[in-house]
């Protein structure tokens, strides 16, 4: 299989075609959608073989290229893996259906009818990297959720992705589900054409590093589910248990220190300082983390220096800055100005102090006395993550199947007018919930 | 009173300051929102004749500049329409609170406990018309909402807008809200500036004309509410209601034609077209509508011809736009090519009709046998509307006091850690809705 370039114009054919297709999954019914992911896994099942070959070639080709470890880890996939993935698409299929829930449902006057009905956005642009067990899974998503998609996957698993999406379409084509909503783009230079395409694509996901996020937010007038900056807090307070305390740092910086919500700069109330200080660096050193401390926290252990770039470095790696702070408040002012409204955490016994924290601390998580880490959608009860958002608007923190639905508003009358319920003899709406 | 322009650097000090005394607003309890807006009320009655004075200047000054009637009708208050707005703040103080509303609530496992939790969105930026009662609706939605708010009104209504946003920090500094939550731009110079804060301010509400709207959009990264066009459909199927659908579409035209849910367009099923033509053109000339029809049309009536053009017109007047189409398909065609995605309607009685319709037109309305004009905060029974979105993601139609509201996860625990819940020895969730 070789990599085809497709001109912008086609991709607006693309687009175009899959935005029609998808109007017609959206009406589908929640049983017709789920079998159509049953078909999926089925197919995936019985091609096991063949998708596993095309990956071996595209991890010999990445081996030859000389790709990081951290990389052919994500893109080698192996039968367990795809196995997994397969489970995965019935899982999908056993989630709640996200489409058609009745959000208001009022009464505005006798046999007029105003109903809020979740309804799919339409067609799904998702910029992924090479993971092929990733491709399976937006998929199933966004035909669980009523959207069209178009895919683009990390170049390295370009003949895995091309297998996974024609044995997808084979199975697809014995479906109410027309195969024309998966779409795979193959090239860097559509992901530019893409992100341009406002009049056919609804939303885009980005995945991968912080930098392609911000290029893909900078460059789309489409709506963006993500987060590029994942600069995440913990403060110590001063009625901290320290034992929780030393348990929850290296939980939040050491689990997985490579993840959005690991933290990158430890807050320490000044009065706990000269105790824990000590305590925290031995249990961060003996973990391999390297530190980096303010002045104050340097009187109390021998670290390196922290300089100002360090507030606002997001390490996604075994370091972490440390800064000793004279009160709560300033510990509130130091994560409203650094951190990226991502997860921020306390650790007190004072109930007092906790609720002042996640009150007045603007992230999309705020906790009390226990990790950053938990922020994820499956930790949080969604059955799937399609992103996490550090936006103020919603949908903000981890975002389950409701990140890829809107509403519309549907009213039913029998002839009513506007008219009837304006001026002088205006008739009363009765607004009544049904 | 004589405005002052200021600089960028200024705005952003004022930003600031808005934000920082936001922080505060939002945390304050239901009641004391509500005092804060009873104390604007009492304020505003106790100064009516300060407000009329100031409002008077404006208005002749705006008489010697000759700006256009309508113009001047907005921007006149007059005692009248100052005490409603008056009574309007004391309805706003009446609305549920839409602060720290629980939507999730859930035992992720023992002593380990999520809640979603509604909170302010933090700084709202709303640019207005010469409209000095918009400005008392508006602040008091944003201190009910628990909302800083940056204000910019036309400049016609300067000297009103700084008499009563005057008033209100005076009635404000006897509450527990700072009277610095609401600020007051008088240049616009402003206006572009304000636009780049993003790091200040977290939603722009725009009113005005359509192109305004536009260039709001265009020219910040900050998410705005609102919508620039609004191009409403209605569509006379073959098994439409005659009667029903002469008034429906009366209504919608000619109610208020330069809302932005009044209809532009009106399709009528080929089978009907005879007979219902003559009709409806005799109903909508006698109220005065120009009209304008395809060439199907034309075979039917004597109307001026339709170009190409009209289908994407926004005429915010008394002149309609009339295509006869050959089937249901071909309206849902035509309303999702040239509609934005505003209200679009349908009359017919064939239940499988309308079904058909109120599921594939894409907009954040879709009504069955009644008047596009129902679009609207109030006649929905939000009882507040800040602004129509005609985007896909929510919110979406209409927007009451939930569109000012964004929400945040809390997480509270006893010491949890996330490496408990990972690896083989992984303990599972609870996952418990309380």
């Amino acid at each position: 299989m070789v990599a085809t370039s497709v001109s912008s114009s086609h991709l607006v054919q693309i687009a175009q075609k899959t935005r029609c297709e998808a109007r017609k999954l959206a009406v589908l019914s929640t049983i017709e959608r789920n079998e159509a992911l049953e078909a999926i896994a089925q197919g995936l099942e019985s091609a096991i073989p063949e998708i596993l070959a095309a990956n071996e070639t595209d991890c010999q080709v990445a081996q030859t290229e000389k790709i990081s470890q951290a990389l052919y880890a994500r893109l080698k996939l192996g039968e367990t893996k795809l196995k997994a993935a397969i489970a995965g698409v019935r899982d999908v299929a056993k989630l709640a259906d996200p489409v058609g829930a009745v959000q208001i449902h009022r009464e505005l006057d006798h046999d007029l009818i105003l109903k809020r009905l979740t309804c799919p956005l339409g067609v799904l642009g998702v910029i992924f990297e090479a993971r092929p067990d990733a491709l399976i899974q937006i998929t199933s998503l966004a035909i669980k959720s009523g959207n069209g998609v178009i895919l683009k996957g990390g170049k390295e698993a370009l003949r895995s992705c091309q297998t996974l999406v024609k044995i997808i379409h084979q199975a697809l084509s014995r479906t109410k589900v027309n195969p024309d909503v998966v779409q795979l783009l193959t090239t860097r230079e559509e992901i530019k054409a893409l992100l341009t395409l406002d009049e056919y694509v609804d939303l885009i996901i980005p995945r991968g590093s912080n930098s392609f996020v911000r290029y893909v937010q900078e460059n789309t007038r489409i709506p963006v589910l993500g987060h590029a900056d994942g600069i995440c807090h913990l403060y110590i307070d001063r009625a901290a248990d320290l034992d929780k305390a030393i348990s929850i740092t290296i939980d939040a910086k050491t689990q997985y220190p490579a993840a959005c919500n690991a933290i990158e700069t430890l807050l320490i109330h000044q009065d706990i300082a000269e105790t824990f200080l000590p305590k925290i660096v031995e249990a961060l050193q003996a973990k391999g983390v390297k530190l980096r401390g303010d002045e104050l926290t340097q009187k109390f252990v021998k670290i390196k220096a922290a300089t100002a770039e360090d507030w606002s470095t997001e390490y996604s790696d075994l370091i972490l800055s440390i800064k000793v702070v004279d009160s709560l408040n300033s510990a509130i002012n130091h994560i409203n100005r650094y951190g990226s409204r991502h997860t921020e955490a306390i650790v007190t016994e004072d109930g007092e102090t906790a609720q002042t924290f996640l009150n007045q601390v603007d992230a999309a998580g705020v906790y009390h006395n226990c990790s950053t880490r938990f922020a994820d959608g499956f930790r949080y009860g969604f059955g799937a993550e399609v992103g996490i958002s550090t936006q103020k608007m919603p949908p903000r923190g981890p975002v389950g199947l409701e990140g890829l639905v809107t509403y519309k508003y549907q009213i039913t009358g029998d002839g009513h007018i506007a008219d009837t319920y304006s001026g002088k003899d205006a008739k009363p709406f009765t607004h009544k919930d049904l």
